[in-house]
């Protein structure tokens, strides 16, 4: 194992290092619990929104900290949920009277260590309002979740949700907003290769120098099947045709089409599977009237990408093009 | 050899298919010969800028494409140089009569190709003044080279001497700024891992498996030498070092520090990386005004990362600050 680290069991508080050294303008490093806040938070008046996860996926959580978007995110260990503690401690950070917003991947440690803080903090008299996100059509259930995972949509959740408390929408609506978007959007994975915990040192799973495996999650945990290498074509067809199939798409629809990278795939890979999509989605009668390419959900140094597709409508649009003010997701401000 | 591509022989002209369909409402992409340009060139009165180089590099050039930095990019087939011709071609589209600036990095081929363009255009009465990217510290002559490297200093002059473009300023004196830009800058970059050029199919070069290879190019030219794997704060002092000896920084300065990802490695490890940096330029009694974080110069899914340093005055500065407003680069618009 060669990774960029000083030891394996500081990669988390060394990266944390970088954020505030990087970033301490305009967000608040704490080391203990580890958390990333908006450096004006609380925002008078504005429903907070904040979320968390293991990490190893960024810019997920953290890189979407800012005006616009998240007020607050809590990241655990690589791979491993974050804790009460740190949730309440950023719930309190961010809450300004009018209400946080929880917004959760389905991991069963995230979803546990979530619902704790949540009654912590409503303890404490601040209002909660959770937002899942479980947009994976690979498999019902997985290795560390009961339903389906959480994985691309989250990225949009955050942006739209966030746009929509800037603009100062209640707590209720800000929630109801984020749960459109994770009930209108699906997402489906794939790699080209495992990835390697800083922990363990050795890779997640195994493939073969041909192999590619389909319907993968942000963890590397299994997907829905491995097979022989193929073209992007086949790839991006491989990952659409079930989530067209499961979203009851209508032929007109608006879409945001998504492209992520898992980490460790050229960005020149993923406008050729960007090129995919958009005639496979043509095909459907899809309009695709937003896209986002790039690594934004990754899985360490995994090569592969995710294909998620978004339903637009007028207000998830008008959120999605406001102004954001993040170290990953930057516009209009 | 796995990758998201439908043939080796139409990697790049798939991956602009996928330009095309991600940004066509801003950019305009000609097949034959390949370019990226700005929708709305040329803009009256502006100074032109483009740039080229071969392709693999993503995002660099044709991410920079739009608003506040490039007119247009020319990219060649991956880590081979675009043709005299694509220059030309690129040259004429954008020349609103106040002439192009071409931004080149230095390799052999880049070069002699930009100056045959160069000459052609000044046949057919388009101005042109060429501004070459020479910041890679680690080597003097190289396998693709007389003289250094351009490397990531060049992701600076493009986005600088495109705002002072956009700000009316005149051939002359945006050339100069981006001059300006090389002259005050320096990179050094290392590998974890080679990488592979799909034409070819097997890795670039050879690297044990505790081994790291520092001051590598962007094509996987040799560096200066092989050595065990150290930690991050190690890597970031074997890069550094030779950077800040080579440009006489003095205490107190003011420096924009950019830690860029070669294209296969994590952003949570780019942020450790980023972390030494900000430790060892504070020991050197720099002051670091701006930086940038992520993969903006890469070497297609090659592991390790390179660090420039670029010595701030207030007018390199207010142009860094400016809006931009392209694929990959996207502030204040």
């Amino acid at each position: 194992m060669k990774k960029l680290i000083n030891a394996h069991d500081r990669v988390v508080a060394d990266a944390l290092r970088g954020v505030q050294a990087a970033h301490g303008d305009r967000l608040r490093v704490s080391f203990d619990p580890y958390m990333i806040v908006r450096a004006d938070a609380p925002v008078s008046g504005k429903v907070g929104l904040i979320s968390g996860g293991g990490s190893g996926h960024e810019p997920l959580h953290g890189g979407y900290v800012g005006r616009g978007m998240l007020d607050a995110a809590c990241p655990g260990e690589v791979f491993t949920s974050p804790t009460p503690d740190q949730m309440l401690a950023a719930t309190k950070a961010v809450d300004s009277g009018a209400g946080v917003v929880h917004i959760v991947k389905n991991y069963t440690g995230d979803v546990l260590n979530f619902e704790m803080a949540a009654d912590l903090a409503g303890a404490d008299g601040v209002q909660v309002e959770t937002v899942l996100t479980n947009d994976d059509v690979a498999v019902e259930d997985s290795l560390y979740t009961a339903g389906r995972r959480g994985v691309g949509v989250t990225v949009l959740v955050e942006k739209i949700a966030g746009a929509a408390a800037e603009a100062g929408r209640s707590l209720q609506e800000v929630a109801e907003i984020g749960r459109r978007v994770n009930a209108q959007g699906r997402s489906m994975g794939m790699a080209l290769t495992p990835c390697i915990t800083p922990a363990s040192g050795h890779p997640s799973f195994e493939l073969g120098d041909d192999e590619v495996e389909i319907g993968i999650g942000i963890h590397g945990e299994p997907g829905r099947f491995k097979e022989k290498a193929g073209t992007a074509a086949q790839i991006a067809e491989r990952l659409l045709t079930p989530i067209v199939e499961d979203l009851p798409f209508s032929s007109g629809d608006r879409v945001l089409a998504f492209v992520n990278g898992m980490g460790g795939t050229p960005l020149l890979e993923l406008y050729i599977v960007y090129a995919e999509v958009a005639r496979l989605a043509g095909e459907h009668g899809l309009r695709i009237e937003r896209n986002l390419v790039g690594n934004y959900i990754t899985s360490l140094e995994m090569q592969g990408c995710s294909i998620t597709l978004l339903k637009l409508d007028d207000e998830l649009l008008e959120y999605w093009d406001a102004p954001v003010d993040t170290p990953a997701l930057r516009w209009g401000a």
